[in-house]
């Protein structure tokens, strides 16, 4: 593993809690703080804004949702429901009001969940002018209590033209071939959806940049809002992302410290899947194997038909296969440094077997001489035999048609563990590298 | 199901109940009587004549055979084998006969079961000349106790030059494209196999005809002779056919309540076995899956090399895997409305299948925002997001290569549940249709 | 089976008796006393001589070594070590020495297994000088009761620029098409490895060209030194084999009486992986399927990326598989005539059907009429159906593409037992052979 303590996973976890109170949604000043904080973290992080009303493909950026305030008072003008006390207790994307009303009409406006009395849901409604709030169900329950009162209902919520805010951060390598990190940062005071996302991707920025200075690949790094954000950032970038891109990953619920999670690009079989997978077997206890069609965040775009782009999802646990999930439950304490830390090195991991997946070629017809140069023993014994046997099945697979990944799938072995290897062989100009 | 009660059932029972006296063979006036039967039924069916003698690939038409009474008599005139009584008495074929002879001469002339010692067998010499009767083993063993008696053989039948009669009725569709529902009428009083065949047949004609007036594909069904039908068929027919047929199916057996069969086309995975399969794992409570090397009837034919056609079959107990098999108690009891209702109903759901399955494209890059068509909850909460996850999952291999069978088999559902989710995508120009 | 007694197994067995006391190595007049010995049986069989120095691929040809005597004397002049007495006691390419040493210097040149106390190991050091003796770990521990003693070292060994030194028989047919018989003559006194694997391909070599008289394929077969031997062998005809090879085998640990091995070639699916599974599963009881990873011997070069020969190997017990392996343990106990015999028969039905593996194609579109040419019962009943079902099936699998053993896999019978039928279809014409 990359870090030997676990500083990195505290300073994600406090990147985490800085930017937990922020009210997000996928437009916004929270929107905006977010990426600022980002952006002093990562100083080449371009900030893009692009204005309400704009198409792309069968969509259209929306109004710009931002709020000051939002309360529910009883009629002594004590305020029972404050969005200052949590941010999820405002429906997402709510228009403002001013009104005293029955509690038969409120009512229709709240939203709770009977199976977990003790959580605020996260609820939106982007796309159609509503208001609501968003409570516990115990307090619902109390509330019932006076069907008769009546409310002081306060919103102050501006619905405008404006613009949807995203970060993009391209870090160059020798190549032009593509590795995609894209992750989201439209979700309200929630830790493992999505705050563990960013906070994970912004380490490994920092890490690609300085850390993994011979990089082969160009990294574009993607900040923005889930769905309409990607849809408008391909939108602009498809063709080029198309030709260019070898990997991606989607970056979400990165953050507990339950069993892992995968789930596939469409066809199941790109080089993001293997490498995720070795990743994932070699340097994770477990996890847990999804299918394509149990997917939920961007991936739904960039592995859309005509878009077709090689991108997975490692995370632990599953946007909406833990009971906390959009939930006020999802909050710091849902998430831990030692979680995001293992997150952070399995993406690490994935990098570094795509850096390091070539297509080799043996220099020679027939196996090499391994002996005379120190890579075989030369006393033939029993034992001898198998010494080196690695080795040799890496020769006799590296016919310059499989890729260092697909070699140590044929060889049943972690692909990482063959880099000694592969290292000693160039040494020796054993094996060739084969352009592709 | 199409029918909400049991009518077609009873009125496919009814024709069986109608046939199953008749005397049919490979030739002659009881194919004749059989085919003039459907023809009131299908009043387009054509019926076809072939000269004896006519060339059909490596096989020649026979001489055609009539038979008019046949009996065994003992010395006192009692007729102890009596054609009248059970067409299977007689040999299929028989040459005419008039003759008195010792029972040891009659026995080598006489077909019984041990195994099944309440049995009539059913026997044919279509291509060698015999003559023979086919009787009980009890009745077998009674005779032998007399073996110095002798018997009065007579059999009134002619074999010579006259005609091979079949039954082909095309009901044209949009497209060229064709099924074909291939069924044979050349046993005598056998229920299941083969009377249960042409009737399910004839009852899809009728509702092909009139009640899938949308049709795209037309449809080629044949009431032949097995294997010198189906052959001397392809022998005129299979150029046309090779260049349109995108499905077809062998009807026989399809009378009985047990659990239905299904054998495979050639290579196993033609549209013809995708929707078999699809159908009788949604429509049957179980089916047994045998292999092509388990075929026995016209597929045969149909799928043999240079053919090639993508023909399987549907059945309730298979040919050959009954004990009443190709004897006298594969008779109307055997088989019941409910038998035959239940193989009729999912031949439908294979052809409606068959009818929907379109290669699809989705108009757009990208997820369409199917919240603005009313198609998906504009509220977002923890629910609502699986609701319009199918359709979704439709859009996300809707590439313009994948047909809807193939997609529903990748989203491992029914083909048959995603015609309302195609339907809407449709009336909101979210899919277009691929031209092949 | 071939031979109805075991009169091939005992001179088989006779044969490896006669070699078993000759000290072969890679190059050296042990290797050429061997291939004499071969030459006797098999006066085709040419024997060649590469001058040490010669390169092939990444491999020089090594100096010659040969060895008159060697011993270890104590100070009473008892020699406590004799190479007389066992070939193995010395370490292949030893270089020559004549000293008296303690035993302390000694002891860093004594090689034994404490697994094994009673096991000479079979040690070589061909590509690094040295000098040393291999003895049971029982007189080891004895030497080291008397640390104190002083040894007389000697070993009359040349090595000096010479030759490496193999065997090559073409045995023609009537096709440039090659099937490899490869073996290896350069182990000293061990019988399982190595003197099984040429003695079954001297029996087979004698039966391919004296009882196999109509073969099609041409038989290249070598008796060569492991590695080197077929590294260089490679170079020269490397092209040659590549183009003409549709078969090929590796023949060594065929000797012993234990359950039947099989190592596949690199991708596992060669015409001669197809005929050693069958053989195997049809004439054998059992028999472990190892993988590619398993390999050990020439297949590592025959299977080399570039060279990709479709070669594989079966074997009795497999090198490194048995604890007798590379000791004096793999005597001529550790062989039996029936073992011999056993790999000889297996082999011979390998060769048997690649020579009957042949694509067809049917002479006629849909079923030809069995019957007319007495193929199928003229008369049908109930049981007559099933009897000319593999006749049928191998029809319907003869489209001209497949071959005779991809049919019988189709079919799930064993390619051999289709041969009858093949016989009778061509007699009557009905099928035919196409050219490939």
């Amino acid at each position: 593993m990359v870090s030997s303590n676990n500083s990195i996973g505290h300073t994600m976890h406090q990147w985490a809690s800085d930017l937990y109170p922020i009210c997000r949604s996928i437009t916004g000043n929270g929107v905006r703080q977010t990426l600022d904080y980002f952006k002093n973290i990562l100083p080449d992080l371009k900030i893009h804004e692009v204005l309400s009303g704009t198409r792309a493909f069968d969509w259209v950026v929306p109004d710009e949702w931002n709020i000051t305030n939002a309360y529910v008072a009883d009629e002594q003008g004590n305020k029972i429901i404050d969005f200052q006390l949590h941010n999820l207790h405002i429906v997402g994307y709510s228009e403002p009001i001013d009104k005293i009303i029955p509690f038969e009409e409120l009512d229709k406006h709240l939203h709770s969940l009977p199976d977990q009395p003790d959580a605020i849901p996260f609820i939106t409604s982007y796309y159609k002018r509503r208001w609501g709030f968003c409570i516990t169900d115990r307090q619902r329950q109390a509330l019932r209590q006076n069907p008769e009162a009546r409310y002081h209902v306060k919103i102050d919520s501006t619905l405008a033209p404006g613009n949807l805010t995203y970060g993009e951060l391209i870090i160059p390598g020798k190549s032009e071939k593509e590795i995609l990190l894209s992750t989201y940062i439209c979700h309200p005071s929630m830790a493992n959806d999505d705050l563990s996302g960013p906070c994970v991707t912004a380490a490994l920025a920092q890490w690609i940049k300085n850390e993994l200075s011979n990089r082969q690949n160009t990294y574009r790094i993607l900040f923005i809002t889930e769905t309409i954000g990607s849809i408008y950032y391909l939108s602009k970038h498809h063709q080029e992302m198309k030709k260019n891109t070898i990997a991606g990953f989607v970056l979400t619920c990165m953050g507990d410290d339950n069993v892992y999670s995968y789930v596939p690009s469409r066809t199941g079989y790109t080089l993001a899947d293997q490498v995720a997978q070795q990743a994932l077997k070699h340097h994770t206890s477990n996890y847990i194997a999804y299918t394509f069609l149990d997917r939920g965040s961007d991936e739904r775009q960039y592995c859309s038909p005509g878009i077709d782009l090689p991108v997975c999802s490692v995370m632990r646990s599953k946007y909406g296969a833990y009971p906390e999930y959009h939930t006020s439950l999802d909050d710091l304490s849902f998430i831990s440094p030692v979680g995001l830390k293992g997150s952070y090195e399995v993406m690490q991991k994935c990098i570094e077997l795509i850096e390091k997946n070539v297509v080799y070629r043996s220099t020679t017809l027939c196996e090499p001489q391994l002996g005379k140069r120190g890579l075989y023993p030369n006393l033939s014994t029993k034992e001898s035999k198998n010494i080196a046997f690695n080795m040799m099945n890496l020769i006799a697979y590296a016919d310059g048609k499989n890729d260092l990944i697909n070699i140590s799938e044929k060889m049943g072995t972690y692909a990482g563990d063959l880099e000694p290897l592969v290292t000693a062989l160039l040494e020796h100009n054993l094996l060739e590298v084969v352009d592709q």
